[in-house]
């Protein structure tokens, strides 16, 4: 056994843990400790964005995904076809550049850019002070475009009604089972660009299987965001959401 | 200003800062501490993988790009064209699951699936034991597919010879402005599925011309792992690194 790492190994041809590195092993518990100051601090402030959200009636969805499932262009085609009956609003995440909040505001909507430099995923604390620089209207939708990523955003909660993990048919219908976490953490799923199911070897069923196996509970909506096939569907559960909370 | 995140808002509308939140400033600057005990360490790992891998004349290559851009895929196929000449080991990164390893045996290869659990990346000591694990003959090929991420594996060296970023043209040809850190740490960028060109909203030049304005010094390969097209260049680069290194 290493005792460094914990693995099960017992050879160290590569390399031998010394003494020093052993040391490591304190670094190692402050950043577990570390982990559980930051989630806790990140929960802390999800609870104040979540309560004036609350407050406000403003409906605010986390979507996440890997880079280039197409949230941006679903996000888009969503605001045109609300925009005239809702106040919508959106957070746009990146590491870098401000293209993607150039874009929604092309649409019509408001928009501000997060840009997170070296962070893999938006935080409470980032989207708090980019919901008062927004100041939506009551009673609107919020969007939440997390940076692209599978991994990092799925344990921060952000204040959100739902977080929206999407998938586009390009990537593969083992994601589920790679990355785990955020499909267990996601209350909603949409299989995105369905319009290329003719030309990628991609089995819906086994997706849907493998995303059902992780979260038996988790709502699924295929649909075409470019496109524009199955969007109804999605625009018609946000409208349902929003008249449940008004119930 | 805010001091707590050091924000340019004027307004605490959403949220206040309290003097025991101000308390986890401490946190953050142990965080920074951290991060740099953490690649610190890394490096240390890096540095004797590279020794080990030189010594034997292996060459290594991590392999970095969203979840579903094609890297195993890209794999198979390589595997296919060079495993007649060459000893070739893949070490595959995911959260979770044996599929990308079960993929890369079918094909022929020696392959070891690390789970990093909550973990984003691979990182030196994991692929250092990996090495160990797999024992791989003098004068192969190493490849790492690092988990499914534009934005956590960038800072972390595992010992490899090059980096190498892929995108995919479904993905859209902004996102190396959008990830800039992983296509300014890569020396080569494949840009992969370009049999779905006729498909999608591609515009290849701003890719390429995105892509060197991050880095000017990125080799750049256009193919489609699944249907050959462009594969021979790729296969070509990596014969010609080998001749390189053997003189």
């Amino acid at each position: 056994m290493c005792t460094t790492c914990g693995c099960g190994s017992t050879e160290t041809v590569n390399h031998q843990h010394t003494s020093k590195e052993n040391a490591t092993d304190t670094a190692d518990l402050r950043l577990v400790q570390l982990e559980k100051d930051v989630l806790g601090k990140n929960k802390r402030y999800a609870a104040k964005n979540r309560q004036y959200l609350q407050q406000h009636e403003i409906f605010a969805l986390n979507i996440i995904s890997s880079p280039g499932s197409g949230k941006t262009s679903l996000l888009t085609a969503t605001i045109d076809a609300l925009k005239d009956q809702l106040d919508i609003n959106v957070i746009e995440g990146d590491q870098s550049s401000q293209l993607d909040a150039e874009r929604i505001r092309n649409s019509g909507a408001k928009a501000i850019q997060i840009n997170t430099g070296k962070g893999c995923h938006l935080d409470a604390h980032q989207v708090g002070h980019a919901i008062e620089d927004l100041n939506p209207a009551d009673k609107g939708v919020l969007f939440i475009e997390n940076v692209g990523n599978l991994v990092c955003p799925a344990p921060f909660d952000l204040g959100e009604a739902y977080k929206v993990v999407m998938l586009s048919v390009t990537e593969g219908e083992d994601k589920p089972l790679k990355y785990p976490d955020i499909f267990y953490a996601a209350d909603l799923m949409i299989i995105n660009k369905t319009d290329l199911l003719p030309y990628v070897d991609f089995n819906m069923d086994k997706c849907v299987e493998y995303a059902k196996q992780i979260n038996p509970n988790l709502i699924i909506i295929e649909l075409s965001a470019t496109k524009g096939d199955g969007l109804s569907e999605w625009v018609q559960w946000i409208k349902a959401q929003l008249t449940l909370k008004a119930v």
